[in-house]
C-alpha cells in the first residue's frame, strides 16, 4: 500500500537519472554505438585536457561541463575555470578540437567519443563538435557498485539535419532572461542549435533600438530586451553552440511599432497596444518611401547587434484590410497594375531584400515570403504545412519544418516525434530533400507565463530535437515515452522547471500543502489543444489570469497515457495480472470526487472543475462495472452500455479550459465488456 | 494510515494560504487591528478607484495587485493597467493617497484599512502608506461558505522601525536577477523596505563601472550588474517602496579591484580573484593621492547611478597586514604619528567623507567606521555586537542592527525573532533610543547559489520583518512559527523557490523520482551553523558543489521541531494520547535506513550521510525503548541509560556537513525513562 499510495502520489515509477548499467537513454539517439567493457570510472581525481586547435568556447564549455559534473557527484574537483594551461594528455577527459567552429548553417557539428580504463576522448573537427559530445558524456554518466562511472563506448556521432530550432516568442507574454538562459542550457543538452527570438508583436516591441527608442518607450510597458540583454544572450548561446535568429515581424503583427510610430500605419487611427490574442488588421503603409527609410535604419541597427546570417522578417497573417481602407494605397496598386494585396506584398518582400543584403543578412521568413522571383537564398519557415516546403524545396528554395511541431498546442509528443522534414515517402528526390534544413519548434505564448512556459517546452522538444538530430529510422514511440521520462528530471537538474513548479502551482491553487486531491484530478486532464482553448479569441487578454487548472495541467499526462495504452493492452489479452492496476486506479479516481470538493470549498477558484471532478468518478464507476463483467466473463444488463456512454459522451465536456484524457480508454472498457452480450 | 502517509511524505499538515475565518495570519502584525462583521465580498467585478494626489507608483502597485488577487482568485477582473482615468470612488478597492512618498528615512508609511460590506478602503499620508496596505490586503483574503471576501476589519498601521533591511551579497555566489527581482516582492509583502546589495568582493567586482571598466572586465568573470541592470533593480525596488544601499567595500575585501587596477595595492603582486572564502591581506593603499582620485571618481559615478541618500563603504576586517608589509605605508604613519593600523583607517574614513559629502550622500559602514571626530550624519551597522550600537548611540550615532540577523548562519528563526534592536532592558534612555533605527538581516552567499538562497532568506526572513515592523510585545514564538509556515505558502506563490526547490534538489541528489527516504531523513538534519560548515575556511571554494545534502537541509527543520516541542511536552504531562504519534514517528526513521542504504547505491553522492541515517535509525530505536519504558512505568536495566547516552554522543557528530536534530530530544526521553530506576 505505501508504494502503491507513494506511486500514486508522485505520478511516477521508480526512475534514474544516472544511467545504470547498459541503458544509457541518450536523447538524441547518437548516429552509432558500439560499446565495449573498459569502463571508466569517474572519482575526486577527475580532470579535463584540451589539445589541439580550440577556441574559446570550448574552453568555457568544459568549465561548465566539470562544475555540472561535480554538482551530480559531489567530488568537489581541484580544477578551476580551464584555459590553454589545462592541455594533458593525462586528464581523464580529454577533448581534441582541430580548429574552433563558426556558428552557421554549413559547420561541423561531428564528434567521436571513446571510453578506455582510463580516459574518455573526444575528438572533434570543431569546438562545436566536441561540445556537442560533452552533452552526450553528461548523459553517460552511470552508476554501478563502485560508483560513478563512463560505460564502454565508441560513439561516432552526427546530427541528420543542421538547422534544429526552438522558437520562443516573447510578446504575447514577456520572458525575462532566466527563461532565456535557462531553455539554452536544455537547447543544448538535447543539441538543439537554433533559437528563434520572436522579438515585436501587436501586443509589444521586445528589443530596445537606440536609433528608434520609441519602439520600447512607447511600444512596450517596462519589459523588452535592452541592447546589453541582447548581446548576453548571444554570448550565452554561443558558448552552448546556438545561434540566434532575431524575428521583426513585417508588415502586419506590428501594432506596437504603429503606436510608437503611427506615421508608418496604412490607416490614421489611435493605436493601442492589443490586449487580445489573434490576427488583427493594422500594417505598415508599404507604398510609402518613409516606410523603406525607416526599416532600413532599423534593420540596419539590429543587423549589426546579431551576428546570425539569417534575419527573420516574419511576413505572416497580414490581413490586407487596412491596405484596402486606405485610397493612396489602393491607386498605388492600381498605378502598378496590382489586384491583389499578395502583389503588394511581393513587392514589399522585394524592396526588402537589398536591405538585408547590405547588411549581409539573408532573408527568413513564413510561408507567406515564397513569392513569384525572390532570390533563392531566403529561408522560408513553413507554418501552413508541409506542401508548402515540397513546393519550395522543388522550386530549389530553402526550408525548414515547423508545422507538426508548435508545441503550444498541447498534442502528444508522439504526434510531434513522427512528424518528419523529410519522411520516408517524400516526393522529393535526393538532390531536392538537400534543400530542407531541418526544423523548429514553435512555442507561442499566448497561453504561458514564466511559470508555465517549461511545462509547455520540455521534456517533449527534446524528442523534436531527436528527430532533426537521429537516424530517421529512430521512431519507436514507447522506447522515445521511456527516455523521455529520464531526461524530464534531467532537464529539472539543469535548470528548467516544469516538475518543481508543478508543485508550486497546485499548492497555490489548492491554498495549501495538502495537493492530493487536485493532483490526481490534474494527472488525467490536458488543456483544450489546437486553438480552442481561447474561445473566439476573446476570452482571454495579456492582463488574464494563467494560474488556473488549465496551467497546471500539462500535455502528454503519463497516468492517463500509460491507462489507456494499459486498457487496450488488457481489452486485447485479458490477462487477469493487469486486473488490480486498473482496479486501483479507477477506485482512485471514483473516491478523489469527495476530496475535491472539499478542496473547492477551501479554495473555490477551482469550482470551474468541480464538473471534470465528478465526470472522472462516473466513469470510473463504470469502468469498475465494465471491468467486473469482464473478469466475469458476464454480459452486462440491457442498456447498460447505452447509459454507460452516454455518460462518458458527457465527460468528453470541458471543465476549466481542460478536458478528460481517460474517457476513451473507459469505453474501450466498456465496449469490450458489452461484447459478452452475445453470451447472455 | 493514508492521511498519516501523507503528512509524513509531505511533512506538513493540513494548511491553508487564504485566511478563513478569523485568523488572518498577517505578518507583520499591524500595530492596531479592530474586527467587525461586515465583511467585503469579492467577485469578477472586482475593481480599484485610486483617488487624492497619488504619484505614478501607486498606479503600478495598484495595477500588480490587481492582478495578483487575480491569478488567486482566477476572474478574469476586466480592469487593464491602471491610470488617473481609474479614480471611481465606488470601486470595490478605493485607494485615497495624499501625496506621493520620497523614499528616505524620514517618510511616512502609515496607513489605515477599513473594510465595510461595498467596499475596502485604504487611506494613507504618501502612496508608500498605500502600498504597505495593499500588502497587508493580499494577507487578509479570506475564504468562506460564499467564497472569496475580506474580513470586516479597521487596521491602523505604521512601522516601529524606519530601516527594515535585507543585505544580498552577491559577490561570493552570483545572484542573478531573477533571485534579485523575486526577493524584492517577496521583502514588500511583509513591509521590508531597504535592499542593501554588496556588490564588491575578494572574489569579484559585480557592478559595471563606466569609468574604470577593467573593474568588471578584469575583477569579474562574466557576472556583474550593468548600469541597465542597475537602474532596471532600483525601478523595480522604487515601485514597491524599498530603497537600496550599495555597498563598495573598502579598504579590505578588495582583491577583485587591486586585480583590475593593481596600482591601488598597499603590496604589488599577481592579484588574482580569491578563490577560497574568508579575511585575506589585500587592502588598498590608503596614503597614495591615486588612490583618492580612483576612489572620488568611482564613488562619483556611483552616487549618480544609486538616488539613495546612503552609500556603504564597508570598512570591515581590514587585517593590516598588507599595510605593514609596505615600508612607505608605514613611514606615512611614523611621519603622521600613527601607531596602529586603526589610525590609519580613520584618516581613510575621513578622507572618504568629503568625497560622500560633495555627491549628496551619507556614509554607511560597518561598526569599524565608527572612529573618533566622524561627523554624526554617519549610520553605522553594527555586525559585532549590540554594545557597540548602543556606544555609538550614546554618543549621538544613527545605526542598525545585523548581529542577531545573520541568516546565512542557519540559527534558528525564533532566535533571530527575539533579538531586538532596542529590547525592553536596553541600558539607552528614550532620546538616546531614536538613534537606532532599525535593522537588518545579512545573506552572505559562501555557501548558497540561486538554487538553494531563497530556503536561506525565507520564511525567516519574515520574522525579522515583524520584530522591525510590529510592536516590541509580539513576541509568541509559537504563533509566529505557525503564521511562518502559511506565509512560506504565501511568498511560494509570489514566486520564492524555497519550497519548489527543495524537490528539485532531492530528485538530483536522488538521482530518481523517488525521494521518500531521502525527505525522512533530510527532515531532521539541518546544516553546521555559524561559521561550523567551511573547516578552517579551506574545505569551499567558489568552485565547489553546492549540491549536496547540507544544500537541501534547511534551518528551521519543522518536523524536528514539532518532535522536540512534542516529546518535551510529553515527557513533563505523559499524556498517553501523545504516544502514537511519538510513536510512528521513531518508527518511520528506524526503518528509514534500509531504504536510505538502496538510495546511496543509487545515488553515489549520498555516501557522505549514511552515518547521519544509521545514526538516526540507532537513537529511533533507543527513542523507542524509552517510551516503551515511561509507558509501562518500568525502570531499565542496569547501563541501559550510560549506553544509550554513548549512542546519542555519536549521533551528534556531523555527517555530509549537517548535524541530527532530534538528539537532545531522544536523550530526553531516556532521560525520563531513567527516572524510573528508583522504583526498581
Amino acid at each position: 500500500m505505501r508504494k502503491t499510495l507513494l506511486s500514486i502520489i508522485f505520478s511516477i515509477t521508480l526512475l534514474q537519472l544516472v544511467a545504470q548499467d547498459n541503458s544509457y537513454n541518450l536523447m538524441p539517439v547518437p548516429k552509432s554505438i558500439q560499446r565495449h567493457a573498459d569502463y571508466c570510472a569517474v572519482n575526486k581525481q577527475f580532470t579535463i585536457g584540451i589539445v589541439g586547435h580550440p577556441g574559446n568556447r570550448v574552453y568555457q564549455e568544459a568549465t561548465r561541463a566539470l562544475r555540472r559534473l561535480d554538482n551530480r557527484m559531489g567530488f568537489f574537483f581541484k580544477q578551476g575555470n580551464l584555459n590553454n594551461k589545462d592541455s594533458s594528455h593525462n586528464a581523464t577527459l580529454l577533448i581534441e578540437v582541430k580548429r574552433p567552429a563558426i556558428l552557421n548553417l554549413q559547420e561541423d557539428e561531428s564528434y567521436r567519443l571513446q571510453t578506455s580504463a582510463r580516459q574518455v576522448k573526444i575528438t572533434a573537427a570543431t569546438d562545436l563538435g566536441a561540445i556537442r559530445g560533452l552533452e552526450t558524456l553528461q548523459q553517460l554518466l552511470s552508476v554501478h557498485q563502485d560508483g560513478y562511472y563512463f560505460p564502454g563506448v565508441v560513439i561516432d556521432d552526427e546530427p541528420r539535419f543542421p538547422w534544429r530550432g526552438l522558437l520562443l516568442d516573447i510578446t504575447l507574454h514577456w520572458m525575462p532572461m532566466d527563461v532565456v538562459k535557462r531553455t539554452l542550457d536544455a537547447m543544448a543538452s538535447v543539441k538543439l542549435n537554433v533559437f528563434h527570438l520572436h522579438l515585436t508583436e501587436d501586443q509589444m516591441f521586445g528589443i530596445e533600438s537606440k536609433v528608434y527608442p520609441r519602439l520600447t518607450t512607447v511600444g512596450a510597458e517596462g519589459n523588452f530586451y535592452t541592447q546589453d540583454a541582447i548581446k548576453e544572450i548571444i554570448a550565452y548561446a554561443d558558448q552552448r553552440g546556438i545561434r540566434i535568429v532575431p524575428e521583426f515581424d513585417v508588415p502586419g503583427h506590428c501594432t506596437a511599432m504603429l503606436k510608437a510610430y503611427p506615421h508608418l500605419a496604412s490607416v490614421p487611427r489611435e493605436y493601442e497596444l492589443q490586449r487580445y490574442y489573434g490576427v488583427f488588421d493594422p500594417a505598415l503603409d508599404v507604398t510609402k518611401p518613409s516606410t523603406y527609410t525607416f526599416l532600413d535604419s532599423l534593420f540596419t541597427e539590429m543587423a549589426a547587434l546579431f551576428p546570425d546570417e539569417y534575419f527573420h522578417i516574419g511576413g505572416d497573417e497580414n490581413t490586407g484590410k487596412d491596405w484596402d481602407r486606405n485610397p493612396a494605397i489602393k491607386a498605388y496598386m492600381q498605378q502598378k497594375g496590382m489586384t491583389t494585396y499578395r502583389e503588394l506584398e511581393t513587392e514589399f518582400i522585394s524592396r526588402l531584400l537589398p536591405i538585408l543584403k547590405k547588411n549581409g543578412k539573408k532573408m527568413m521568413g513564413w510561408d507567406e515570403i515564397l513569392r513569384p522571383g525572390v532570390p533563392h537564398d531566403i529561408m522560408i519557415q513553413s507554418w501552413r504545412g508541409t506542401e508548402s516546403l515540397v513546393e519550395a524545396a522543388k522550386q530549389g528554395y530553402t526550408g525548414l519544418l515547423s508545422t507538426g511541431y508548435y508545441i503550444d498546442l498541447i498534442q502528444p509528443t508522439d504526434f510531434h516525434y513522427l512528424t518528419d522534414p523529410v519522411p520516408a515517402n517524400t516526393p522529393l528526390t535526393k538532390s531536392q530533400q538537400q534543400f530542407i534544413v531541418g526544423g523548429e519548434a514553435t512555442m507561442w505564448t499566448e497561453h504561458v507565463t514564466p511559470e508555465t512556459v517549461d511545462s509547455r517546452i520540455w521534456p517533449r522538444t527534446a524528442a523534436i530535437a531527436e528527430r532533426l538530430w537521429s537516424p530517421q529510422s529512430v521512431t519507436n514511440v514507447e522506447d522515445m515515452y521511456q527516455r523521455l521520462e529520464k531526461i524530464d528530471l534531467y532537464l529539472e537538474g539543469l535548470g528548467t522547471t516544469q516538475l518543481k513548479n508543478k508543485g508550486m502551482l497546485m499548492r497555490r491553487l489548492a491554498n495549501g500543502y495538502n495537493t492530493h486531491a487536485l493532483e490526481v484530478l490534474v494527472d488525467v486532464i490536458e488543456p483544450l489543444k489546437i486553438y480552442e482553448r481561447n474561445e473566439g479569441d476573446t476570452m482571454y487578454t495579456v492582463f488574464s489570469p494563467y494560474t488556473k487548472i488549465a496551467d497546471v495541467a500539462t500535455p502528454d499526462q503519463k497516468v492517463a497515457r500509460l491507462f489507456r495504452n494499459n486498457v487496450s493492452r488488457y481489452c486485447k489479452a485479458k490477462d487477469p495480472k493487469m486486473v488490480p492496476g486498473l482496479k486501483n486506479q479507477m477506485e482512485l479516481w471514483k473516491n478523489n470526487d469527495t476530496a475535491f470538493r472539499a478542496l473547492i470549498r477551501q479554495s473555490p477558484v477551482l469550482q470551474e472543475a468541480e464538473n471534470l471532478s465528478a465526470n472522472l468518478a462516473q466513469i470510473a464507476t463504470i469502468g469498475l462495472e465494465a471491468l467486473q463483467y469482464i473478469v466475469a466473463k458476464k454480459s452486462p444488463p440491457k442498456d447498460w452500455k447505452a447509459n454507460c456512454l452516454q455518460i462518458t459522451k458527457q465527460a468528453k465536456e470541458q471543465g476549466g479550459r481542460c478536458e478528460l484524457q481517460v474517457v476513451t480508454a473507459i469505453e474501450e472498457l466498456v465496449e469490450t465488456a458489452s461484447l459478452f452480450k452475445v453470451f447472455h
